[in-house]
């Protein structure tokens, strides 16, 4: 039987609690799968008195968890505490300058310093581990890293917040509109009191910034992405998608296009048929198109205590086994840094609704203005009749450049007919 | 740089093929993600001039597959000529005492012999490894031994056998008979001349048999599994199943009991909502549930020249980084002669449907067997009326025992006005 590995948790909240009810309940599991046991040795959180629903009296306590790294009974330091900088970020650098492999589900470190990060992991020759930080419970990273590592990816898209979701999903359940299911949400403690993070695609944009680092062995560049949230879709949108085949997404795609990495967190249609379309409520799903093995699909939760705590778990089990791979799937000297494709070259087909006034000639101004740009409409929907009141009309594009698009939207948002912005939603294509 | 990791390739089909294409096509990809080139330095198959696609003419020739082993330009063993005896086995025995790493794509090989080969691989200190022997392109085999490492699960299953996903998938879509839809496979390239082994459940019992050792840590056991094929499926069944709401699909399953280990590949109907109902056509569906990280589901392509490529290539990485794994999960010495959980204790609902003469009172007798032997109806449909005549009688129960449920059907068949022998089909609580 080898010696244990002595954890150091930095962090007891959700997800630090999680780890250690974990690491207590399958500690014989652990042992017999690792070959040897994983004890947590030392904590360090904002309080050490709090109703955690844990014992932590009999591990040592460190009021400051970039000390944890500097204990001689500590192996590896978990760092559950989140947020690009402060502590968080002392405590990784801690540990790796005395060359101490790092557990940590902190996407918006990583997203922000990832590729400096990863550089003085492998300078230290230790482990810098982060299956938590994308898509909670799905073990995505090791699925990039390791178990699809034969394939080139043409395109890694998926569903990586669950508020976003599940407000989503409500609003298409219960045709709600989008503040009543946020403040449901809040109610119910699946969105913060302050939503932005979540709702304005940042905590996804984070994520997508690890995965596309992932896929493409480029160094990760959280402000090449091109983010929106999922305050603008009301519940009409989601009806007029409904019958055109759709459902509404908050979709986190990367893809290689012939300028670069095209990196992009948007609300998004896609087809009711696609397995991606049927991820309900708080579940999480990635999507990795590989050039050998086609599409394989992920599904699972993406938050909470026990998905998280097993995402870092499976990090402790590979240093526990004595695994150590390249951080972000390429040595990290290796890591490119990748073209951006900027996202006014994003091609695609687009949804437009529109509020009109109802009198003659204004679809032919639209048209005009769209055959001007070269944009090729596939349909159009204009229900009812209420002449000179305002009415909706509805289409959807031919695969158009987003500049085209952008410009058009500015031109038809000026007409005089025109009552409101336009509102416009990407349709992917899966 | 390192030196490159030479393959001896033992099989030349449709997967070893495969396997040179990726190899020759992700050459700089595939250096860039291991640090060292993979290079294949020797071949066997049955023939050496035969139309593959591929130029073999530069590699090193062995007639006999177990001589691969014994070459010094040979660092690891990739046997991928199937069977689980004769050559396949010979050459994975020759490969692992000459301590070389052995990759291989053979889950007869595993089911039957598992435990042997992974003493033996861990007596001589290399890797055996098997990822796409599974659920072709989906890294389950990863996702099981390291990803979800720290869940205890509940229960594991999955859609392991394209054949017959396509099979019912086209059944359920056009209402044709097995045997007409089943000939249509075969012209397809979608079955074998000979289906047995995958209409049969053979092969997804295999598959079982590695999954329900990776997930309890126990020896293989294939002769513990229980395996009924899809040929008794009709299309009557199906219709029925969806005015349920259900879909019949072909599920390998394993869980563990207050008994043991259950582990069984029969058709079972699954609720339409449920994501494993909505896995179509030639793909395969893993779904492992665990007590942190609840529901997981992997999706892909099961079969073919891409996607098994894709794993063993995966395999071939893990190698060439350097990364040894247990076998199945646990160390060799350490797997557990599992106790079996006997399918006669089985506890589930069940579908029957029966075909009996229309007239008064074969309902009560019906219901008076299924009294006697405690088995609680949850609901009964009989349509249509034809006096004297022969109608279906469509009945679902309450959970109940298996064994119970045998010997009511028996009572039940050998009933004058029940006209066929009953029809009974396990539905599965998902």
């Amino acid at each position: 039987m080898s010696r244990p590995l002595r954890i150091g948790v930095a962090g007891l909240g959700t997800v630090g609690v999680g780890l250690l009810k974990l690491l207590d309940a399958q500690a014989d599991l652990l042992e017999r799968r690792c070959g040897r046991r994983l004890l947590v040795s030392a904590v360090s959180a904002r309080r050490r008195e709090r109703a955690r629903g844990i014992d932590i009296s009999a591990l040592a306590w460190c009021a400051n968890p970039a000390e944890l790294a500097a204990r001689a009974d500590v192996d590896v330091v978990a760092e559950l505490i989140g947020g690009e900088a402060g502590p968080a970020r002392a405590t990784v650098e801690a540990a790796l300058a005395r060359t101490k492999p790092v557990v940590t589900a902190n996407k918006a470190l990583l997203a922000r310093h990832g590729a400096a990060l990863a550089r003085a992991a492998e300078a230290a020759g230790v482990a810098l581990a982060y299956e938590a930080a994308v898509a909670g419970g799905i073990p995505i990273v090791k699925a990039l890293r390791e178990g699809l590592a034969g394939n080139r990816f043409e395109r890694v898209y998926g569903i990586l917040n669950g508020t976003c979701n599940y407000i989503l999903t409500e609003m298409q359940q219960t045709g709600r509109p989008f503040a009543e299911v946020l403040a449901e949400a809040q109610r119910a403690g699946y969105a913060e009191a302050d939503p932005a993070f979540d709702v304005d695609g940042i905590d996804a944009a984070h994520k997508l910034a690890i995965l596309a680092s992932l896929a493409y062995g480029a160094e990760t560049n959280y402000d090449a992405i091109h983010v929106e949230g999922i305050r603008k879709i009301s519940a009409v949108d989601i009806a007029y998608a409904r019958e055109l085949g759709f459902c509404i997404k908050l979709l986190a795609i990367v893809r290689r296009t012939a300028d670069g990495i095209e990196s992009r967190v948007h609300p998004a249609m896609v087809p009711l048929d696609t397995p991606i379309a049927s991820v309900g409520g708080v579940f999480n799903a990635v999507v990795a198109e590989g050039d050998f093995v086609g599409r394989a699909v992920f599904e699972g939760r993406g938050a909470g205590e026990g998905p998280t705590a097993s995402a870092v778990a499976a990090d402790l089990c590979d240093i526990a086994r004595g695994l150590r791979l390249p951080t972000f799937g390429v040595p990290a000297d290796r890591l490119e840094a990748a073209p951006v494709s900027p996202m006014l070259k994003h091609f695609g087909p687009y949804y437009v609704r529109l509020n009109v006034l109802d009198r003659p000639g204004v679809i032919a101004d639209i048209s005009a203005i769209l055959r001007d740009l070269r944009i090729s409409i596939g349909s159009l929907l204009q229900r009812g009749r209420s002449p000179d009141e305002a009415v909706p009309v509805v289409m959807v594009t031919h695969e158009t450049e987003e500049k085209a698009m952008l410009a058009a939207l500015d031109r038809i948002g000026r007409l005089t007919a025109v009552r409101e912005p336009p509102m416009m939603i990407r349709i992917e294509r899966l």
